[in-house]
């Protein structure tokens, strides 16, 4: 990807996306498999007609959605903003979707210059499963207690090393990360775990969200978090299928 | 189907269902289709191991969904009610839901006992296509004259012949029905309208909404309804999407 400064007539863009995740095989571009950013990429490269790659600010396991995905990407500066997005959504599958396509400073990158993710999990608390909401919640039909998860919740939020909840295939690196927000709201059986974050280890999002279900039943206490944390347990948090999952925005400052 | 009162342990049931019409071919059983009548009776020929017919309020089309359609059957009384729900819904598809299972009076037949059904047909007015809800809505993006269309509903309201709103296929005699509700309500860009009556002619809310859209675009006015009620109009009301319908509620005195 030549550098925007250096080409003529190239801009950087920041593309807003929405997707619904279940056919997908995740955001990153793979051999043999449908995934967002070749979707993405295959129909800029159809509409410029020579090959653009994206940078997408969260790389999405197969299954999770987004409502507020943003990619990056340097692009022919030929075309109207507004006539591209319209171009783009003509050409792309029913399940994904270009929100906005708006002129980004040279420069901008959608993973590296983003300062908070807003990931959003539902649980579908009902005894009766999900019908029309069956791709996008997961299904518990017992009882959870709510105040337990939300102190679990509360302990969890914060500067931590989160190394406990970071599946196998993770980024190297530090595993410290600051949780700014963990809330759970429920209504008529719907429970939406909200997490807000400046990042998130590979299945972070998911491995709260599972403890948490097996705290709302009792499995374990709240304090079992402090001790996670601490890298005193022995606990494994289960990873939440990921259905429940979806990227609601990335922000820039 | 033996009569309830003259078999021996047997009773009326009154089954409430839900279902997402999408790769259904409608309700009514068919030679080589999916149909939701043949896929309940299906699960519960499993269950008593013995074949069961059951009698839906209203034949909902291919592509049609439901929250709340109802179905009676004359079934063993071998099983607790909860058993069979909790039975029923562990056999059927992720795409039908069995809601609930009641005793019902003998003689109670879930289409010819209804005094009123209400269905629900959902426009998604905005300009980016819809993407979580693309299977139970109809992508209407253009600017739509809602007090035009709030005028043609209330003009459609009442006791009316809607033979100009039935499609060839439908039932044979009286075209005339007693349409009690037909309102429209706008959220976010989200237009749902509601047609609640003793009996809809084949495609009859169908044609109504493809009336409405129509008027709201401003291709007729919202007088074009008398003329049509009254039989003096050449005009065709165009079928909207049957993704946008949904049964929703089927009430009995």
């Amino acid at each position: 990807m030549p550098h925007p400064r250096l080409t003529r007539g190239v801009r950087t863009v920041k593309f807003t996306l929405a997707y619904d995740g279940c056919r997908f095989a995740g955001w990153q571009r793979q051999k043999n498999a449908r995934t967002v950013s070749a979707t993405l990429e295959g129909a800029l490269s159809k509409i410029f007609k020579r090959g653009i790659r994206v940078a997408g600010a969260a790389r999405t396991d197969s299954g999770v959605h987004a409502l507020g995905q943003v990619a990056s990407a340097a692009i022919p500066s030929s075309l109207p903003l507004a006539t591209l997005k319209r171009a783009l959504n003509a050409w792309l599958p029913e399940d994904l979707l270009v929100r906005s396509v708006e002129a980004a400073p040279p420069g901008f990158h959608a993973r590296f210059s983003a300062t908070l993710k807003h990931y959003r999990y539902t649980l579908f608390n009902r005894r009766n499963r999900p019908l029309f909401e069956r791709n996008v919640v997961t299904h518990v039909p017992g009882p959870l207690d709510l105040a337990a998860m939300r102190l679990a919740a509360r302990l969890l939020t914060g500067r931590h090393d989160f190394k406990p909840f970071k599946s196998a295939g993770s980024q190297t690196g530090s595993s410290i990360r600051r949780l700014s927000r963990l809330s759970l709201r429920s209504q008529k059986g719907v429970i939406t775990i909200d997490a807000l974050g400046d990042g998130f280890l590979y299945h972070m999002v998911r491995r709260m969200v599972g403890l948490l279900v097996q705290i709302g039943k009792g499995r374990y206490p709240p304090r079992v978090v402090e001790e996670l944390l601490e890298g005193r347990s022995p606990v494994i948090p289960p990873t939440a299928p990921a259905k429940g999952l979806c990227l609601m925005e990335v922000r820039y400052d």
